[in-house]
C-alpha cells in the first residue's frame, strides 16, 4: 500500500518551546498534505552539541515526547520524533521516539554510534563526551511496511541498514544533522549506498540551516529509492519534503536484481548479535 | 609507499589474437608511464556474453594466461589480468589471474556472484547459463598495500568488500562491464559506496564500448578515493585511465572518521565463512 512520507526540515533554534509550537504546527501541515508517515529531524527540540544535551536534556515520557504523542494522535499518523537529548537514570542519550496514530510509543531509538570525529581543520566533535550509546535495533510495523531507525553517524555504519533490511524494512529513516564538511562530501553518497545495497527506500532529515549556530546543519533532506536514485530532496531552508512510497518498489527492485537471493551466505554473513 | 595505478580500458573485439597484443601494447605504455600496478577490463581477451563464453574459454595456465605473465615480467608489473572466460575440469568460470613483477601468478579470482538479471525491457543477462561461480575471496601482497579482488556484479555485493576490508586491504580493484542499463544508474555510485563504507581506494576497470557488440559496455572506468571521491574518470573509449593511489591516506581517513574503530561488534559482525 503506497503512502505519503513527509521530512520536516525544521528551523532549530535556542527556545524549545518555540521549537514544540513550530514542530507541531509543520507536523498538521503534513498531516493535511496526505501524510501517514511524518520525521522530524535530529535534535529538533535543541540546538545540536555537546554543551546543550545536558541542559536540553528530558526524561522519556516527559515535556517533548509528550507532545511527540499529541501530535501524531491529533493528526492520526505515525510519528518519527526525529531525536531529542534523553536523560536516563543520570546518564545522557540521543532519542528518536516514534508514535503511531493513537499517540502511543511504538519505538525508541538511541543512537547507536556516537559522533566522534576530527577532521583536521574542519571539524573536530565528540559527542561521546556527554551522551551514552544506545545498545539496540529499532524497527516498528506499519500498515505500510516495516520501518527502520538509525539517528545521523548511524548511517555510516552499513551493518545497521544490512540488519534492517534482513528484518524485512522496505523504508530507513535517519534523522540526522550532517555539518557543511561532512555533509556536501558524504550526506547524499550515504543515502544512496545504504538505499542501492538493500534495495529499499531511505529519507533522511536535517534541520534547516542556522548560519549563527555553533554546528551548522547541511540541510538537504533527501529521499533515496531502492532504485539507488533521489527522488525527493531539497536545499537548507525550512520545508517538508513529501514524497510517495511504495513499498511493493523494493519488491519489485529486487526481482530484477535479484541480489538479496543471491547472497553467498556460504561465504559470509551479516550477524545480528543482540 | 604511493604508487601509480594504471587501469586499461581496453577496446575489446571478436579476435583473440588482436585483444592480447593490443592488451600488450597498453600495459606496456601504462608501465613506461612509471605504473606500479596495472589493471585490465573483464573479458580482456573475448567479447562478454553467454554464448562466447565457452567459444573463448581457456584452460590456466594457457595462451591468455601465459601472455599475461610475460606482460607482467617484461614489464616488471603487478598485473591484474582483468578477466577471461576459464575452463576447468570441464566447467566455465569468469577468471581474473593477478601476476606479480617476475610473472609468477599470485592470484586467482574466480568471479564469486554470477550476473543473473531481469530489468524488463531494458536488460535480461544470465550469466548462470554457461558460468558456475567461484567459491574463494582473493586478495594478494604488493610492497605498497595489500589489494582484494572482485569481478563487475560482485561489486554489487557489499559484504565481499567488508571482508576485504576486515582483511586489511587498501585497495580494491573489480575488472567490470556494467551495461548501458545499470552502468549509469549504479556503475559509480557502488564504486564510491565500497569506497567510503570501508574507507579504501576503488578501482573499476570496464572494456571500452562497443556499439556494435551483442552486450554493450558503459565504460566509465573509475578509481574513488577513501575519502569517497572520484579521482580519476573516463568516458567510454579506449584509454588509459592513471591514478596516484597513496596507501596511507586510508589510514588517514580512518583517524578523522574512525569508524573502523567504532563498529559495535557486540551488536553485528560480517563474518567471513571460509
Amino acid at each position: 500500500m503506497a503512502f505519503k512520507l513527509a521530512c520536516v526540515q525544521l528551523a532549530v533554534t535556542a527556545t524549545k518551546s518555540d521549537n514544540l509550537v513550530r514542530a507541531a504546527k509543520l507536523v498538521k501541515q503534513a498531516a493535511q498534505q496526505g501524510s501517514k508517515i511524518i520525521a522530524l529531524p535530529e535534535c529538533f527540540n535543541s540546538p545540536y552539541g555537546t554543551s546543550y544535551f545536558p541542559e536540553y536534556a528530558e526524561q522519556i515520557p516527559g515535556t517533548s515526547s509528550n507532545e511527540l504523542s499529541k501530535m501524531a494522535k491529533e493528526n492520526s499518523v505515525f510519528l518519527i520524533g526525529g531525536s531529542i537529548p534523553e536523560e536516563s537514570d543520570g546518564k545522557l542519550y540521543n532519542t528518536c521516539c516514534v508514535y503511531n496514530p493513537d499517540g502511543n510509543l511504538v519505538a525508541k531509538h538511541r543512537k547507536v554510534h556516537l559522533f566522534d570525529i576530527d577532521v583536521p581543520g574542519k571539524i573536530r566533535f565528540q559527542e561521546s563526551e556527554t551522551l551514552k550509546p544506545g545498545n539496540s535495533f529499532t524497527t516498528f510495523d506499519t500498515p505500510y511496511c516495516k520501518v527502520g531507525i538509525g539517528i545521523c553517524y548511524d548511517i555510516r555504519f552499513a551493518e545497521l541498514a544490512q540488519i534492517y533490511a534482513n528484518q524485512d524494512c522496505k523504508l530507513l529513516v535517519y534523522p540526522g544533522a550532517f555539518n557543511m564538511t561532512t555533509g556536501p562530501a558524504h550526506w547524499e553518497l550515504l543515502t544512496r549506498a545504504r538505499a542501492i545495497d538493500n534495495q529499499l527506500y531511505v529519507a533522511t532529515v536535517s534541520p534547516a540551516r542556522d548560519e549563527s549556530a555553533t554546528y551548522v546543519a547541511w540541510g538537504h533532506s533527501s529521499v533515496v529509492s531502492p532504485w539507488g536514485n533521489v527522488v525527493a530532496t531539497t536545499d537548507h531552508e525550512e520545508t517538508i519534503l513529501y514524497s510517495d512510497i511504495d513499498p511493493s518498489y523494493p519488491d519489485e527492485v529486487r526481482s530484477q536484481i535479484p541480489i538479496r537471493n543471491q547472497k553467498r551466505q556460504d561465504m559470509y554473513e551479516v550477524k545480528c548479535l543482540k
